[in-house]
């Protein structure tokens, strides 16, 4: 059965963060002392993503869009990392843009534009819509409309965030299609009945990744890119 | 002050509803022996969209989808016109798509286009986000998101509709401009603090449309089509 729509993941499925924040974190700190690895720093600072999404699905915490949870997660990068001293408050505002400046994997725009020819493309990213509208400017990512994280008040994988794009878009589950690059949360998406895309990025964690190089499970469709998914 | 976001009503401001759904009145009774005016159909239908919205907004109901109030005031429409026997309920679903297919006026895609390049674009529409979506395919509108009714789970003109689409956006209003082309809708945009723009639509109603010919006040721009905003 033909999607209608197809929802995307879109940190690490759409765009690399990991090189796209290093980038931003080296021009950072290019006019300081200190001594910074870009990448160990954008690994530490994605490293508390889902800890700090984690206390909003637990109803710990209300909802609050991914930007302020990524400026919270700047400051304590910054005292792990021994740079407390490094940069003022301006500086780490400017710096938590980097989310909305990363680049698209080669294949994400020409893919998504064809796929838009099939039916709805969107994200259903934890990014909020503000961070999501930004990153689809920078980049040229050219969906349909933004759903995600937002639209739900909460954080995926939790079902109600699936369920939320289904009814933004007015369709069934089974009409959507979810893509990603990890398992994880297409097994999310398919317990909330969604159809299921896979799409490896053997490198969005560096040359040494382990987890998500293969899918773990039967999902509707295996790709090796978003243009595979097209055709 | 350079706004950071452009919003826009839709129905009226950027795209033609009244001729559109008309054609598609006229298609849905093309096969029928009824004797139907499709532009006064279109009007009729219309004329139920205000007093709709306005149980949703003084709290005696729940939001609902415009697409539902749509629906419910198809039925009506088809009461009031004596055309009850006409349309059986597949048919009104059908006919009920009408406006999902709305064509933009003729200055709409070229002037959001060169809008699109100063800022954020967005409807700031009663349409549901479903509704602008699969009206942006329908004409390319190249909206960067989807703002509107839905987010605010309330109807324009209440303020919590121009209040979310800054918040969502994270602006603040005094950043975001509303363009439409009626008086009413740039007053309680103003009311919240955007700035405000006019552009006339004196064929909204047809030939013998009485209002919104002009400004009613001095707002921020006055212009003749969305060229001349982008300018």
């Amino acid at each position: 059965m033909t999607p209608k729509a197809y929802i995307f993941d879109v940190f690490g499925t759409i765009v690399d963060w990991r090189t796209s924040v290093a980038r931003e974190v080296e021009t950072a700190f290019s006019t300081k002392e200190s001594d910074v690895d870009p990448l160990q720093f954008a690994d530490t600072w994605r490293g508390q993503y889902d800890p700090a999404m984690a206390r909003v699905r637990s109803g710990g915490r209300g909802y609050v869009a991914l930007d302020v949870l990524h400026r919270e997660n700047l400051d304590e990068t910054l005292r792990l990392l021994d740079l407390d001293d490094t940069l003022d408050v301006n500086e780490r505002d400017d710096l938590n843009r980097a989310w909305e400046k990363l680049d698209p994997w080669a294949d994400s725009v020409s893919g998504l534009l064809a796929i838009k020819q099939k039916g709805i493309v969107a994200p259903c990213s934890n990014g909020s819509i503000a961070l999501m509208t930004r990153l689809a400017r920078y980049g040229g990512l050219p969906w349909d409309c933004i759903l995600g994280a937002e639209i739900a008040q909460n954080y995926k994988p939790e079902p109600a965030v699936y369920f939320a794009c289904c009814k933004a878009l007015q369709l069934d589950p089974a009409d959507v299609m979810m893509i990603a690059a990890h398992n994880s949360d297409l097994e999310a998406a398919r317990a909330c009945g969604l159809q299921t895309a896979f799409v490896p990025r053997c490198r969005e964690h560096g040359p040494d990744q382990t987890i998500d190089l293969a899918p773990s499970s039967d999902w509707d469709r295996v790709v090796d890119d978003l243009s595979e998914l097209a055709d």
